[in-house]
């Protein structure tokens, strides 16, 4: 039987291994699921994949579990990156929960020349990222990276990872992912949204002289930034990553 | 140019057309955008196009908008319907902003074996569905029907409207859209989206005894509902809706 529980622990994770339990952790555990000794509960680290173990101290400060057999291998994502421009929080938050559901090795937040965000909260998105990952039976957490400026990104973009950016420009025109999209590997990839109020002409204008960059049209329609991220990840996903 | 505000008005709209407003769209156009007599604002009723009109009354309790062009024609959607169970209430108001923000003709939520959602607030979903498409630019709202058992509208469904339905025990194997989907017009469709309890085994065995319904998988990790929706909405958009 599998347990319902699951738990990202930040701790290695082996045969017999105890893995002690924060404040937080036994609060949930005890308090909120009345787990008690004896219970199981699945548990990952993003690195070893994810492991049965038993509650072996529930306490109400802490608790220990012991790992006892690896329940499901360790299954890293495609080696994309998600690139987005921060907007209003719930719309960041879902963002986030978003990416790390489907599929992303890192998501990581820009700011473009019409970005209002000037600071994002890194912390409590990468916590979005690891109960996203904790619910959807993920046994690795995106790494949330700080907010960057695009410019700066750009000037040391790595050559072999290639861009496919959504515009709100480009409604209307049909999707061009099926000439770039072909079998095989896909490589290095990065999927890149737009602010709400669209790129800039010099960021348009950079993207486009980008040789690794791939215009993508998401539908004649003006999708929300929320909205074109889980687009852009299904089409990505589905032609190129690991829903093929 | 193109006015900033867009309204749904549920009034016939015509050159020289008189439009007169509610209480609520008066705060709002003159309230919260604080116009004036002379602004323009962009209106669509579902029916007629996008219309640029000037307000020709403002009041606190109402007012008077009179239409003067047409700035764009009706854009029907694909004649899709999008089925979910209904889950929590912010998911579920997602959902529904996605599906009218990416285009369906019909928003129909259904009730499952393992639904939770006895009953839902249809005026409330109706509202969120013009929002979206005053914020998309759209010029069609989508209809969302009354909460119905997903066995009595499978007892009656019409044998020419294909059911593309996503079922979470279909995690881990590949994609099947590929071999459906051909060119040319796709004609009626509906997606179904599983509650996050999963369809049950009765519920599994009906939809696959359906000619008409073809099961998608949405990759190999388990998405939560209103992921899924939005991840179905954008394979089936661009592979036979208005995205090619």
């Amino acid at each position: 039987m599998v347990a319902k529980v699951r738990l990202y622990v930040d701790h290695p994770l082996g045969a017999g291994q105890s893995v002690p339990l924060s404040r937080d952790q036994a609060h949930y555990l005890f308090g909120v699921m009345r787990l008690g000794v004896g219970a199981q509960v699945s548990l990952f680290n993003g690195r070893d994949g994810e492991w049965r173990a038993d509650v072996a101290e529930a306490g109400k400060r802490g608790g220990v579990l012991v790992a006892a057999e690896q329940t499901a291998p360790l299954r890293l994502p495609p080696d994309l990156w998600l690139l987005f421009a921060p907007i209003k929080k719930a719309r960041t938050d879902f963002i986030v929960e978003k990416a790390a559901e489907m599929g992303v090795a890192r998501i990581m937040p820009v700011q473009t020349r019409f970005t209002n965000a000037e600071r994002i909260r890194q912390d409590r998105l990468q916590a979005h990222a690891i109960e996203a990952a904790e619910q959807c039976g993920g046994t690795h957490v995106p790494e949330v990276a700080g907010l960057q400026r695009l410019d700066r990104l750009l000037d040391d973009w790595p050559a072999e990872r290639r861009i496919m950016f959504c515009d709100e420009a480009l409604a209307g025109r049909s999707s061009a992912l099926t000439g770039h999209f072909a079998g095989g590997a896909p490589g290095p990839w990065a999927i890149l949204i737009g602010p709400e109020g669209g790129f800039s002409e010099a960021e348009r204008d950079r993207l486009a002289a980008l040789p690794s960059a791939h215009a993508v049209s998401l539908g004649p329609r003006i999708l929300r930034a929320d909205t074109a991220a889980v687009a852009a990840l299904t089409l990505w996903q589905s032609a190129l990553g690991d829903w093929r």
